[in-house]
């Protein structure tokens, strides 16, 4: 029974093909405007970050989740909440490092690739989906955590899967995401 | 109990916040790459086009609508059917002349425009949603109706209202949308 007026969920449903359509209409534009991947790549990450530190207080409101206690928690929340809410998919999370701040989301289905059959003609490097990777740092700076996050496979580019990686950049805040007793 | 396969409503469905700031950051790229408002909404027309030629195959084929036996029938099912799929909002229609070719949907609420207070500076002719018109426009053509698509009104420009005009340019293919006895 907890905050219903904010959750709506139905209020906030819409059909996923008109966004995939529409970002490729960006990407292509993007394409259009920069010669070089690496310009079209950063330009994506960028134009993510913007909209996740926009996305990220309307999630936190909707979604309910509580204070995380780990990077682990934090990425969980990322892949099983944020993935699920906003394009209907739940990745899978692996840890890969003993520090344990390096994660990696595996995405066995990407709708935001439905109806992309293969990267442009000479756009060998292009990150189709760095919006993501933008988005997710943004988000997550906006709750004081610092982080990279860049594309490590991409079936678009022949690997098996599509795996983003988050590497945490630094110690937690204590005062914010202190552990409850 | 027809179709079921193709229905899939719930994957089909997104968070739609994400949409809408991805659409504010396309409009802001076009604003960035043209001078002219003109060509800005030229360019979100024209790449609207080209959404709606590949949405309407999918929608065709999920929203299971039968034929139509006149243009008044079809706007009512852009309207109720195509706008409340792919926006979540329905918008009222108005039918505009006596001989019943020219269309008014008018749009209480409008999601695409929900982060935007108002046009950015220097750009008052700015159609911020052109893209819609372009996507009526393109799914109309699919089915071999010419239309021309233009907002007529614009709570974003200070009228009471959004309102998008669609004027049907020629007589309905008698073979393809012949009257059913």
């Amino acid at each position: 029974m907890s905050r219903p007026a904010q959750r709506r969920p139905e209020y906030h449903k819409i059909n996923k093909d008109l966004f995939v359509l529409t970002y490729g209409a960006l990407v292509a534009q993007l394409c259009k405007d920069y010669e070089k991947d690496e310009d079209v790549n950063q330009y994506l990450d960028k134009m993510g970050y913007g909209i996740g530190t926009r996305l990220v207080e309307d999630f936190l409101a909707r979604s309910c989740v509580g204070r995380c206690h780990s990077y682990s928690e934090i990425t969980d929340i990322i892949a099983q909440v944020a993935f699920k809410m906003y394009l209907g998919i739940t990745p899978s999370v692996t840890c890969n490092n003993s520090s344990k701040n390096e994660f990696s989301l595996i995405l066995d289905k990407n709708p935001l690739v439905e109806f992309v059959e293969e990267l442009p003609a000479g756009r060998s490097s292009l990150c189709y989906c760095n919006l993501l990777c933008g988005i997710i740092r943004g988000a997550l700076e906006m709750v004081h955590l610092a982080a990279d996050v860049t594309f490590l496979q991409d079936r678009l580019k022949g690997d098996s899967v599509t795996e983003i990686g988050i590497t945490f950049l630094k110690k937690q805040d204590e005062k914010k995401y202190r552990r409850k007793k």
